[in-house]
């Protein structure tokens, strides 16, 4: 985590396949009228390492090497991404063929393992990513009001497919001002996938990194979170005990419900500075304890 | 599917070991100021069945025992409820303990199914359950709009911990006007799953029903409706193009961003009767196509 914000040396070869993120269908409306509106794709790619099946994933496909890379990272299957010689995703076939230099180590055990935690399933990664997570502290960084108020604004702008299709969730690797990127897809889960793909294809650090998400803050998002060493995760949701339970647990400043100018803290309060605070609602007064 | 509506011969002997489903913590508001708020509960709960450890499921924990019975049902672990003598929740092990009469047939061939299709991890259950599909052809029934109008009413007195605490989805089993069963849950897929268990064990066909969610209707949100016999699925969010397509194979109809007055109706137009269409909203004129 402590890598400098460079390029790496490694890339693997990759193939840039990703799919129109919405489809257009006609619907009827509450007026019995036709009316011609989106849906989002969603498409079933198979990855394969070393030509061994791993998992098939639900997907809207707009970054599948990315999610592959990401999938791999998360899930502890490949440790270090200068092992991997390249990522080739193929539609036709639905796809995605990871190829590394030297294999992969304990293949049984990684695959027997996931079989209780993947088969957590239904959407988690608990069990044994919960031991990594006892050996991470993250850094306890200041965030001011008015950087939390730019970064809405600015994933404001992105969000299309939603805007569009619904039905998705988008994630962003915020840093100072800047969205590095903005993923969306039908999985919360594989958004977040896809940003671990990029942070280690760029050998982006997280100290730095604000992570924005649309949805919910459950367990595995913390998780995912804060294996990828970022120590602040603002949501458009809510937040579930366990989310924030892990998120004391490694030091994840917890920022939720945010939209427009409205945000809760739920973690790391003391480190939010409070620069921008907006006016009081009409008729409110002024703001209350226990409001 | 065709059974009669009427109370099953048998019932598993069950524990009640619903939790509370949300829980009080203080944050901070954008004013700085501290504020009650509650967060959604959210446990792990390792699903035994005869001893043997099946998957560990995150859960708001509400309906913990019809969530166990759902999930062996929708996975395909057991045929038939008849066969399940008990199912006993304690959450101090955080253990739910299936017992079998019969015990499961050919556990090696699910559990080695379940790492490819659950492993689909990430929420959904894809791969054997396709092949099942394919067998389903719904009843067509006719749906009128004032019927959409009263489910989305009484739905709408549902939802307490969505509202209380957010981080939740909702979903609802309905026939005629009433709503037979609400469950919340961190994952909508349980929620679905805790409403087949309820089914089964109260041995109630879903040709007459309509099943209700806040999720997103994605792939596996659909196929567990068409495999549970419904055939009608009402969503507040939208749809993936992977859940329409699975729609149009099965019959379900398939009405989505359904609030208040407003739906669109993805699959199965012909069999809306349009009996309550509401006034155009003012400035519009009449509704035209394509609008």
């Amino acid at each position: 985590m402590n890598r400098p914000s460079t390029q790496p040396a490694h890339k693997p070869a990759m193939s840039t396949a990703g799919l129109a993120p919405s489809h257009p269908v006609q619907v009827l409306d509450e007026y019995g009228m036709p009316r011609d509106v989106h849906v989002a794709g969603e498409r079933p790619l198979t990855l394969y390492v070393d030509k061994r099946e791993i998992v098939t994933l639900m997907t809207l496909g707009s970054a599948p090497e990315l999610l592959a890379l990401g999938y791999l990272r998360n899930q502890g299957f490949v440790e270090t991404i200068d092992s991997i010689v390249s990522v080739q995703v193929d539609w036709e076939t639905g796809a995605a063929a990871v190829t590394t230099s030297r294999g992969v180590e304990d293949w049984e055990g990684k695959l027997a393992r996931r079989t209780v935690t993947t088969g957590c399933g239904q959407g988690t990664v608990f069990g044994n990513l919960m031991d990594k997570l006892d050996g991470i502290r993250l850094p306890a960084v200041v965030l001011r009001q008015s950087a939390i108020y730019r970064t809405l604004q600015h994933v404001s702008e992105y969000n299309e497919v939603y805007r569009v299709a619904g039905a998705v969730h988008g994630c962003a690797l915020c840093r100072g001002d800047a969205i590095e990127i903005f993923v969306e897809d039908v999985g919360r889960h594989n958004a977040a996938d896809a940003i671990a793909g990029h942070m280690w294809l760029e050998g982006l650090p997280g100290a730095e990194r604000v992570f924005y998400t649309t949805g919910r803050l459950t367990s595995e998002m913390v998780i995912k979170v804060a294996m990828m060493g970022i120590p602040i995760l603002v949501s458009r949701s809510g937040v579930t005990s366990q989310g924030l339970d892990l998120a004391r647990r490694t030091g994840v400043t917890l920022i939720a419900r945010a939209k427009g100018r409205h945000f809760l803290v739920y973690n790391g309060a003391r480190r939010v500075v409070f620069d921008a605070i907006p006016p009081a609602p009409p008729g409110r007064g002024q703001p209350r304890h226990g409001g």
